[in-house]
């Protein structure tokens, strides 16, 4: 199949979902209408630095769900409502257009499902898979948004789903694991949190209604993401490394691997999920979303940053302790 | 210079430009206050694909400007008003960081004069650099926009510079030509037509108040580009051959590749000059900005397309001529 053909079969599998879209792919640029705020974010994955074109238990499908859900998750951090996606392509000539489809398929059914546009993008070639996403958001006001510099002395410290799934299911893939290390359908559902994350549109509206003062989403980890936080918004965050959910398997493949199963938790990174600092009228509406981990205390002798308070009550930072399984 | 330090580096560099910035590099999105209409272009060039990356007569400055100038080129096509730049770089391990940042120098002084901020990006490592650019611009009315669709029998077709300077500038590069073909300055004028093209927004604006019903830049040359222009149109357009200008040194170099001058004039590509085609009324005023070659007509018999008027008065298409130096 040659460019051309490959990008009418690609424009042929995407669909507008807004009134808004005036013009969209096929042209030379989109027309979309505004609303008043516009929030933009870029990332890009690259085949051998953050994902393995060719493993077996990898698809071109999950390498297109993955680029795109990182990007809206940006977004989904900032409780900006969803809006546009602008793809970007760079084609190894080995790659078959039913990968690239198949890629474009997955970008497209995680796009409907959070009510976004594919509106436009480039196909080149290049000598790896490429691929790089430019995700719009839209609010009506600055105070529809949530930043990361919120958090005040009081706050509850929270996340939304459990963590280091993502790192044990990296883990698995970069086979540091013994095979048979964790039941089949336990190793399914890490593989899946590693390759398969959803942003969290809706939980980042329920926190902004619950009135989050800081929100972010768990690129890096907790370890790194909280410290963000924390030196943003001129505070100490305090988490309790006992309270940290853990994934179902994630105690079996840290041990395998030779680390805490709470450090690997807390440094994984990649979960998606989000951290959202909530003063104490919002804790008992934020409760239903998220899982308590921590408080926010003032910065202290010591300045912004992020404690990890011990089982036995001594704090602690994991400095050095970033992306142990990255 | 590790990523990080990189990043900061790069970011130091950069300077907002216009009160909608409300957060901008550094954060994990932008947010800019909107205008009614957003123009989304997205383009990415590759080393090895768009550019040679360690070639004697190119500078990584080059490369930057050049990625930069073909996004925003899509913008000033539709008249539309610059705004910002996401720039995702993905960068090869060998790549000094001075290489780097003479790049987004190159880039921030080509924003800088454009009026356009550099709002957000990313930085990731690859196997050859690669360069991706996102491309806002900005409108406040559907009727300040100019699309490709508007050309109407009886109007006149011009382009705003001399063509094939940037085709002449490639061959050059590609040693397709003897040393010493062309004079030393003449050989910098088309390389830097070649590297360093310019975005024309000004004449956009200014074909756009003249009444221009289309518009569209010559990525791809006339010859392809009036193609789109007529197509969308559902008009033919005559393009007289002779009255292409033509850059100063393109006949020398074509005869050099064999190829016929006008025919790289029309077919070289990525002049980045506009093509518009004017209604009478528009003629007069519209001429102080561009060069007229042709004319547009009714679809006629062989349906909407391009024909090129040769100097013995007969007319044929170009079809095979695309990019005989790309």
């Amino acid at each position: 199949m040659g460019e051309r053909d490959l990008i009418a079969a690609i424009r042929a599998r995407l669909e507008p979902r807004a009134d808004r879209i005036i013009r969209w792919v096929g042209d030379d640029a989109a027309i979309v209408r505004s609303r008043p705020l516009q929030v933009v974010s870029v990332d890009q994955m690259v085949d051998g630095v953050h994902f393995r074109l060719g493993h077996p238990d990898v698809t071109p499908a999950d390498i297109g769900h993955r680029a795109l859900a990182a990007a809206l998750s940006d977004l989904a951090a900032m409780a900006a409502d969803p809006g546009e996606a602008y793809v970007a392509l760079g084609l190894p000539p080995s790659l078959p257009a039913a990968d690239v489809l198949a890629l474009v398929d997955a970008m497209e059914t995680l796009a409907a499902r959070t009510g976004v546009t594919i509106a436009g993008g480039d196909v080149t070639a290049a000598a790896v898979l490429t691929v790089g996403i430019t995700a719009v958001g839209w609010a009506d006001e600055e105070a529809d948004l949530v930043r990361r510099d919120g958090a005040r002395p009081g706050d509850r410290v929270g996340v939304t789903g459990p963590l280091g799934a993502s790192g044990a299911g990296l883990a698995l893939l970069s086979d540091d694991v013994a095979p048979g290390t964790v039941p089949p359908e336990v190793r399914r559902a890490l593989l899946r949190a590693h390759l398969r994350p959803e942003p969290r549109f809706a939980a980042a509206r329920a926190l902004r209604d619950c009135g989050a003062g800081a929100l972010i989403d768990l690129s890096d980890g907790v370890a790194t993401d909280a410290g963000h936080v924390a030196r943003e918004s001129g505070v100490r965050i305090e988490i309790d490394l006992d309270a940290l959910p853990l994934a179902d398997g994630l105690t079996t493949v840290a041990r395998a691997t030779g680390v805490v199963p709470a450090v690997l938790a807390a440094t994984g990174g990649e979960d998606y999920e989000l951290l959202a600092s909530v003063p104490r009228a919002g804790v008992e509406a934020a409760g239903e979303h998220v899982h308590w981990i921590g408080r926010v205390l003032p910065a202290g002798p010591d300045g912004p940053g992020v404690s990890f308070l011990a089982a036995d009550g001594s704090t602690r930072s994991l400095a050095g302790y970033d992306h142990p399984v990255g």
